[in-house]
Parts: C-alpha cells; structure tokens; sequence
C-alpha cells in the first residue's frame, strides 16, 4: 500500500493518521539524510526515529523500498515555471535548479541513492524515476524541440545525446564541484558552452 | 601500513604473505562487488572470505579504508596511451575508456563508491582521487591545453568546464543511460557534439 492509496481509503479527518504518517517519513528522510544506506534502513529504526510502532508502519506500506519512494518524491520539487522565451534562458533555469537542490543535505543524500544503489534497488529506482525525474527530463526536451523547430539549436541536434550533456555536467559538478558559493552564472556557463562548443 | 610500506618493509620471497595479500584484496573487491557499501564491510568477513585470519589483515592494513583504496586502486587501470596527433582522437580515447571500464561489475561498484560514499568517506575517497582520478585529469587537461595551443579549441576556453563537461557526460550515460551494447562511437558522438556545440 502507497501513501497515496492510503490517502484514499481512509476517511476525511482523521489527524492522529496524517500525523503518524508524516513522522514515518520524516524519520526516514532522517536517516537516510545521515548517511544511511537502503540495506541498513530497517523499518525498527524508522519505528524508533519516528515515535511510532511497527505496525502504524506496516498499516500503510508493504515494504521497506515503498515507503523510500514516498519519502524520497516528497524532496523533489515540482518542475521550475519557464518563461518560453528563449531556449537557452529556459535551460539554465531547468539547470539553475538542479544547482540549487543539490545544496540541501537531504537532496545530496537522494542523489547518492539515485546514483549508487540504483543497480541494488532496480524496483525502487524506477519508481523514483517515474514520479520524481521524468516530468524534469520531459521538460528539458520539450524545451530542446521547441529550440530545434525555432531555429536555436541545430535542426539534427540528437535530442537524448543533448540531454545526457546538459545533466551530466552539472550532475558533475554537484558531485565533485565546489557548487557551494556558486549561483546561476554555473548554469549559465555550461549552457553557453554547450550551445557554443568548445572548438573555434 | 599501506600494501606498498608492508611490500617495501618485506623481505623479498614470502610468496605465502603475498598469496595472503592477493587473496585479501581480491576478497574485499568480490564484496564490494557483490554492492556491499563502505560501512557493512567488515574486517571479518573479508578475512572470512580470504581464507585467513583478522591478524593477518591487520598486519598489512591498520584500518578498512587503507584496505579499500588499496583494492580500489588495483581495479583502475593506467592512462590509455594516447597518439596525440588528434585532440578530438585522443578525447575520444579517453572518453571511450570510461565506457569500456563502466562494463565491468566491479569497475561499476567502485563507480558507486566513488559517487555515494565519498560524503561519509572524505578520507577514503581522498586518496582514491588522487592514486586513481587526478592522473585521469592530468591526462585529458594537457590534450585540452595542447587543442588550445593548436588552435583545433578556442583559446578562451575553460578548461575545468570543459572537462566537467566531457566526463559529466560519459558518467551520466554509464550510469543512467544503456552503454552495454554501444562501442567507441558513443565517446565519437559526445566528442564531436560538444566540439560543434548545439546552437546551429
């Protein structure tokens, strides 16, 4: 059971429940935001980090890896609004963001995961990918289509290829840059270098 | 002591301490491979699955992290050699390294290590950049200078940008993109992108 399904079957009004339920999963942002791996999260400890018994657990999710995919969507923050103006404004804000999220602790520690254990937690990844990065990745390329059907990218521009440049460096530089006392002008740069190329 | 003090400190000709050795290494790489993270691995069971006894290990290594960036480092393999007649040849070169060495499960766990424990394991991870990542850098910065001086880059150009972009790039596709059945044509099409830029 998701905290959505919960959500719905359960009448309107009952305040002790959301309570519980926000608990639960602050616990576990919590712990996962001190480090902790998903194979050493148990749900005891969530139990215990958030005042409740197990079985309040148990009552709304199935497993441990539902209950991470919950915790972890409720970090990520809805896609930014873009103006539509201009392509290469548009990318910096989706780009500007990313930045910008990678400086909260809890944010770092859902990338780590998203990076390291995707391989271990395949089911869990790709729930994370439906709820949480895919609305972005689908905003980043309607935004390059537009960019090739206005004329300010190249018209045979390889749509995935110009997305995994985009991302992957400032994924890059969340990671192993020195992000924190830059602003936007770190996104603004790398879409300026990638729209110019870096030969004459 | 790291593996070389001891193998500096050793007497020539104690192939059973070196057998030890091989076997201890080899062991803390299968359990890593296996996607055992940083902090579940422990001493025990590494000298479990050696085959030998926690002294043994504590002879050699005074701690686990000294352990595990000696088994990391085993895994890197040296500098591709690089014709340094093309810069964007020996880009490629570079670039098609790292795609070929993401295929391996271990190279992948270290990969993971690399990107998700380096908050928790400053120390570690230290180390690691500097026996395996920086001559990686060293490598592809001077074919960046060289394509500035020759004028095949822009002479303006940021070179620290430049190679977030170029690795941010490959990492991003052999993390989150399928590289399994692509060849060297996908460091060939992140190169020749990034050289041409994506604005017409």
């Amino acid at each position: 059971m998701t905290i959505q399904d919960a959500g719905a079957a359960r009448p309107a009004g009952r305040p002790r429940s959301e309570k519980a339920e926000k608990a639960i999963l602050e616990a576990t942002l919590d712990l996962i935001g001190e480090g902790m791996g998903i194979s050493e999260l148990s749900i005891e400890a969530i139990a215990a980090r958030a005042g409740v018994g197990k079985t309040t657990i148990y009552r709304r999710w199935s497993n441990k890896e539902d209950l991470v995919v919950d915790a972890l969507a409720t970090l990520k923050a809805p896609v930014p609004p873009l103006a539509g103006e201009s392509v290469r404004d548009d990318l910096v804000t989706l780009l500007d963001q990313m930045r910008d999220e990678s400086g909260h602790v809890r944010t770092k520690c859902v990338m780590n995961i998203a990076l390291s254990e995707s391989d271990r937690y395949p089911h869990l990844f790709e729930k994370f990918r439906k709820i949480a990065i895919e609305p972005r990745r689908a905003a980043m390329r309607q935004v390059l289509e537009r960019g090739m059907a206005s004329g300010e990218l190249r018209s045979t521009l390889e749509i995935e290829l110009a997305m995994a440049i985009l991302t992957g460096t400032m994924v890059w530089f969340t990671k192993w840059g020195d992000t924190s006392d830059r602003g936007p002008e770190l996104a603004e740069g790398i879409v300026d270098q990638v729209l110019a190329g870096i030969a004459p």
